[in-house]
């Protein structure tokens, strides 16, 4: 499982099934626990454990399964309503450039920053997206290749490297991204190479815009600097397909996330709306605003 | 066969090559075309490809040939010396990234980028190598982590995406490439991402510099926008080792190279010496005073 949104839901989906097993506090906690840890970065992994097992707190195995389905209904209402909010940041023939998977393979239905590229192609514009692969784990070339041909939506795969030279040339009219973490402040943590897109963006003076769920936003961090970020394994960077593309026992660093300063984002897409600097206030609005916002959204939607 | 020095005493070789079955200069002169057009970026194809034709038209076969491996020996002296004139742009526990290939591999014998590290590792001081693994044809992971493995020179490899991190992080002193095509203003077409890196290390204030042999700079081709960037088959980006990494026929777009303006580069460290701005008059006088410095260097090598 991957995506920040999509791990919100599976962590709460995770205390659910462990209250079929565990039936005393202390294992239930442990259990919690154990799931909060598996991913350090996104931080809706633990806000979605913490939201179940405060369910389960008060009512039991059944509520923390309720608050489950409560969670991923909300972050489905929430990816289509900022999808709705950044398409207006869409113009009709944009050429668009994302890294990794946004969409519904990274959520629990509808996307982020893929979400409003879909939202703008709904709308009837007609964007066009500059796929990064997305190394070491090609999620760009795997998933959001695969998405966007499902969509119709017009798309070409290019390497990560790639991004300098098309933004040089004139090609690219908007980046969007995901988040894994955002700060107070604004830092938003995300996959590898976020940060250098958003130097090449400010650059050549193209917007750089993060789209995310409140739940996303984390007020206890209060820069990027405090996010953690994922140490994983070498061999992901030195293999491909279980293939080695490198001298045996060369070693490799493979760092999963980056922190781009607030002052490289052009806007913070929400469901709460658009958000823009100074951050601080408008990110401890929107989180003050979500729970109203997502309970009317999710009692108005139409699945 | 690759790398833009190695690529100048092969064209030279292909030449003498020809000259074995071609008779008349019609024959060489088409067969010429043939060897100069098959990569159109690296300046030095071409170029030695010119200088064994000349070579063959005053002295036939046996000249072609002696043309051919006088370039090869220039190659690897210019090499050297621009190795130890760049060593000297090497602090004694320097970080340096590099990207793509410009060793033994890329060259005719020492490297130009890499030679650099190696003459600084040779001058007994321990630089360590930020290896960016080079998508989509991994340079990087397959030939300069072996290179340096081979060299006792530490290093690890990186995604391409990680640049920017790394340098946040403050992990890079020193961003050293090679050069396929250096334009009269002091434009360098290189590997695709080597303009993302250019303006990374300037964010950030850490010296970008450029080795390449004198051999590499074209003053007939004024800037770098007039420099012709192959685009090869988007196959090399949807395959990796034959194994598709992105769905059947999602388009891939593959630029092998781009082009990083003058105003980047902290200094171009050559054969003559290592240049710094206004490089338009820095190259002339690099040109110039080239043959006389090669024919030295050939003269005096040790091997």
């Amino acid at each position: 499982m991957r995506g920040a949104p999509a791990l919100g839901a599976t962590g709460a989906f995770g205390v659910a099934l462990a209250a079929r097993t565990e039936t005393n506090a202390r294992g239930m906690r442990a259990a919690a626990r154990r799931i909060a840890s598996a991913r350090p970065t996104a931080v809706n992994l633990a806000g979605g454990v913490a939201r179940a097992l405060a369910a389960w707190d008060h009512g039991g195995a059944a509520a923390a399964l309720d608050e489950a389905k409560e969670i991923a209904a909300e972050d489905e209402a929430a990816n289509r309503a900022l999808g709705a909010f950044g398409a207006e940041l869409v113009t009709s023939d944009a050429k668009i450039l994302t890294h990794c998977n946004t969409g519904s393979l990274a959520t629990t239905r509808y996307g982020t920053a893929l979400g409003v590229v879909r939202a703008a192609s709904e709308a009837g514009k007609r964007p066009f997206v500059w796929v990064d692969e997305t190394r070491p784990v090609l999620q760009g070339a795997r998933l959001t290749a695969w998405e966007l041909d499902r969509l119709g939506i017009d798309g070409e795969l290019v390497v990560d490297a790639m991004a300098g030279a098309l933004m040089r040339a004139g090609a690219v009219d908007l980046v969007i991204v995901g988040a894994d973490r955002i700060a107070a402040n604004g830092d938003v943590a995300n996959k590898i190479g976020t940060y250098g897109l958003a130097v090449l963006a400010g650059q050549h003076r193209i917007p750089f815009v993060v789209a995310a769920p409140s739940s996303t936003v984390d007020l206890e961090t209060p820069t990027g600097d405090t996010i953690p970020v994922e140490l994983r394994s070498g061999h992901e960077v030195t293999h491909v397909g279980g293939v080695a593309i490198a001298p045996h026992r060369f070693p490799a660093l493979n760092q999963a996330f980056d922190v781009t300063p607030a002052r490289l984002i052009t806007a913070i897409v929400t469901e709460v709306g658009v958000l823009r600097r100074p951050y601080k206030a408008a990110l401890r609005r929107a989180v003050r605003q979500a729970p109203a916002t997502l309970a009317a959204l999710v009692q108005n939607r139409v699945i």
